[in-house]
């Protein structure tokens, strides 16, 4: 029952290691969804876009959850509980530029669509588990 | 918005993906975990043991999402939310053999643990979206 990162599991906030997203729908039923992460020493930054159901999720009820697996060993994970305490489209261009740099080796995110606005949601870590 | 699997997505259940289970903490929050899991036609079988985390959480509340990602596209994916319509012990020392075959290629568990009790879980599809 931590709420930080342990170090000798800092290495999978380096790899491109997808998050595996929770958000509470309407009903509050769960939903998961991969996404592109990283983490500012504090908190875990995702991104999305205006309007989308996690967006909406989160302005709802911004209790989440977000597991990375190891990729050189899915037997070695860490499971995060947290709170989305920040949502902004301030800078939220700039990082997904940044998320698709990790991902994807590119400097600017290719999959922008017209008219779309990117957020980026601050997540703080309220529970942290680890495995393997 | 449907409750079936789409045919061109029934691969993702043969492979040795793991599903991203999320269930949902006594206080409503997220958690969500890496699990094996199968197919069965009509529901997607989890497997855990008596008293973890999950166990109690689908107990008191049967309301859980499981996404997959393709190992091979990870923008390839479907995501479920459903119900956990059956839990049993019956068959589940069965049924977890059988995931340790599709896993890791062994005839038995190798991870049991003394005293353990393995339980199946049937999650109804109440929505299957699918991404890529």
């Amino acid at each position: 029952m931590a709420n930080s990162i342990p170090d000798n599991f800092r290495d999978l906030f380096q790899k491109k290691a997808f998050g595996q997203l929770a958000t509470l729908m309407k009903d509050g039923t769960p939903q998961v969804t991969p996404v592109w992460f990283d983490f500012d020493g504090t908190h875990v930054r995702v991104n999305s876009a205006k309007g989308r159901v996690k967006d909406k999720n989160v302005r709802r009820n911004p209790q989440v959850a977000i597991t990375v697996q190891d990729p050189d060993n899915p037997y070695r994970y860490i499971a995060v509980r947290g709170t989305v305490v920040d949502i902004s489209e301030s800078g939220a261009d700039v990082h997904i530029d940044s998320l698709a740099k990790k991902y994807l080796d590119q400097d600017k995110y290719p999959f922008r669509q017209p008219g779309e606005v990117r957020v980026v949601y601050k997540i703080r870590l309220d529970n942290v588990s680890t495995m393997g």
